[in-house]
């Protein structure tokens, strides 16, 4: 199975990562740009058959290593294989 | 409207990232884990209405500035905000 992670920052938490992009489409003339939020997009490939298994494995590496839970939000979904 | 935006690494390009988050996954216990790869993910809020527009605004984006498309690929979905 394969899960699909994405990590965004909490609403509130400052990106200036994402302001930086802001900035840079600006520059390059990308007129209407409002805002833009960076998080990071995790693919993790699991020897795993069972979809209901994978997806709490899932939840607990994103709780215990790839979520900051402190000022980050996941979402993940589970694709099989 | 909103764009969410995966950049991912093309097959074949290494991934020290992801082997770090492989290994330290290993290390806290998580077995069958086979691969890890990370990408970005970049939310994009647009003052636009047209969905076409938008998404030919937002290919742009990601040719331009947001992939680097030697070793990048990118992937995105519109929204209606």
């Amino acid at each position: 199975m394969k899960a699909r992670i994405k990590v965004t920052l909490k609403t509130g938490v400052l990106d200036p990562q994402g302001k930086a992009i802001k900035n840079a489409l600006g520059a390059l003339g990308f007129e209407g740009v409002e805002d833009v939020r960076q998080g990071k997009f995790i693919e993790v490939e699991l020897d795993q058959s069972d979809p209901e298994a994978a997806k709490t494995e899932v939840d607990r590496m994103c709780r215990d290593l790839l979520a900051n839970m402190v000022i980050e939000d996941y979402d993940f979904e589970i694709e099989a294989a």
